[in-house]
């Protein structure tokens, strides 16, 4: 059993200790957070061991009767691997304390990618991090630009990406963000950041991204131009995809014409907050015009990094290859067993 | 002096009948309404002759007490040139009445290209239209796309164009329209209409658009790659597009973030609705990459089209030359003088 604590339980934390729970060859040490609110409350209730930053006494006002176990120092040292999954840039300031252990430690993609020596996706570029005390698991929007070029770059060769990613402007919690009613270069520079991003798993690839910020929370979308080395057919493509977990061909033909059908269609399924895992791959979508291919994607971006953290703690405490962790981990889930093409 | 109706007073009928009113070579014979409600009673109050459809007297209610000066057919009669602003689909059912009569007519982008002998943007293609007894206006984004394109074209060489067009769901006073919260591909087939629209005014290029539309009514946002037939400097691309009226570069750094930005930027200037005629060219944005051109525009849909409907009543009127009747248009209307980037 690898024995895995989670430092953050807010979007990513939740999921990813859910997630562990769910595995066969992992179990949760407790969970780490800074307030002692309603959340923090709910993992007490589903079981999770809850501990506090040695700083936290002071912070969390302690109106709540919640029961502590412990400090997130003894956390980190209780367990194997932490994965951290605190707000963007905590995680830096945490990594000095990690290192004075030997827990290994998973970050998020809001990190640099200098946190750790390698940064990962499951589907690119597992092997790398075996055996490392640290990883980065890429942001939602790289982890599923990785994914989807990764297959095609094997099958056809990529030789370059140019994806116009049009994207959330905050999670559904997130009340304090924008935009309302407004489209937002975002960032008005070109290439937006995702590029470098993708680069750190892909290196290879030549890539152009660019963004804007819309009012919407459900999922990011990308607007996807693919230039291939070779020329395959449309249902090439679809074959080759087909045989991604963690890609779903959805259709408008089958109801599925928006960001919000895919959330609605996750609910139905009874996912866990109607998380969906996977890459949504309009089916509708896919042109081939010679090496040329189009496509629009959705990402769930509080969800699809989900099932890389797993891999992610897989890989740094060298447990199994890349597809048999992958296999573990979609299994346990259930990721990419909705069969809406089948 | 050129005699121009408008049938419809609409979002694009009354700010061309506004402009007509503006040119120093072109008089407003009347307005055509089909519900006498308060945008009829404003386009009275503002001293332009209203006419409604022969039918209209069952539709109207007869609720306001609103001057009528005749019918429709009376002010097609009347007119050297009709501007047929009627909702999409409309302006083909009143071809034929139009084709009965020695009026020549401007379409809106809402029709079909076969509604005209030609397809219109001044920038592009203005020749085509002189002395022909119609013609279409491109839509707001088709518009946007060739006036970028087209000097691009003549000083660089474009080989393609790739696009993804971030939609507003609608317009202001469409308040029976979304999404709300979503992100919608709009249409999920590859490539969008927007494609073949484009090369009915510029034939020669290769291109391939995109569309999602997401819960915003200001303005739509072009994210571009275009493959040029040379490798121009930022500063050589920067150059070519100062010379456009039609044209603003924007700045992030000048305060223009967002589309909203813009558009409060018209007001402040006391432009009439708060309109932008021009396409606006995020200057951060512009990236070349050996011969692939980057950037990210906005384009005002309820305006844009604007300064083209009155060029195309002087190409169908064979008054005055492209540049000729651009330049007259332009300073009539107060086209690209805001000088943010002077």
């Amino acid at each position: 059993m690898i024995h895995v604590g989670i430092n953050g339980y807010g979007t990513i934390g939740k999921r990813v200790a859910a997630a562990v729970d769910a595995q066969p060859d992992m179990t949760v040490v407790g969970v780490s957070k800074r307030s002692l609110d309603h959340e923090a409350a709910a993992a007490v209730d589903r079981g999770f061991d809850l501990y506090v930053p040695d700083t936290a006494a002071d912070d969390s006002g302690g109106s709540c009767d919640i029961s502590l176990t412990g400090s997130t120092t003894a956390l980190i040292a209780e367990s194997d691997i932490i994965v951290d999954a605190t707000p963007a840039g905590v995680g830096a300031d945490n990594a000095e304390q990690y290192a004075q252990t030997d827990t290994a430690v998973v970050f998020q993609g809001g990190e640099a990618s200098t946190v750790a020596p390698t940064s990962f996706c499951a589907r690119a570029n597992y092997a790398e991090t075996v055996g490392q005390a640290a990883t980065r698991v890429v942001s939602c929007n790289t982890t599923g630009l990785a994914r989807l070029i990764s297959p095609l770059d094997e099958q056809f060769g990529v030789a370059s990406v140019d994806c116009t990613l049009i994207r959330r402007g905050g999670d559904p919690t997130q009340s304090n963000r924008g935009p309302i009613n407004d489209i937002v270069p975002d960032p008005v520079t070109v290439p937006s950041h995702h590029a470098a991003d993708l680069q750190t798993v892909l290196p290879s690839i030549d890539v152009m991204t660019k963004g804007v910020t819309v009012p919407a929370t459900l999922m990011h979308v990308h607007s996807l131009t693919v230039c291939l080395a070779s020329a395959p057919s449309v249902d090439a493509v679809h074959d080759c995809l087909r045989e991604e977990r963690r890609i779903e061909l959805v259709m408008s033909a089958y109801g599925q014409d928006t960001c919000a059908d895919l959330r609605e269609s996750a609910y139905d399924q009874d996912r866990h907050r109607g998380d969906v895992w996977e890459n949504c791959v309009w089916s509708e979508s896919i042109a081939v015009d010679g090496r040329s291919l189009s496509l629009l994607q959705a990402i769930h971006q509080q969800a699809d990094v989900i099932p890389e953290n797993i891999d992610a703690i897989r890989a740094l405490a060298a447990a199994d290859d890349a597809e048999t962790s992958r296999q573990i981990t979609n299994d346990a889930l259930g990721v990419g067993l909705t069969g809406s093409l089948a």
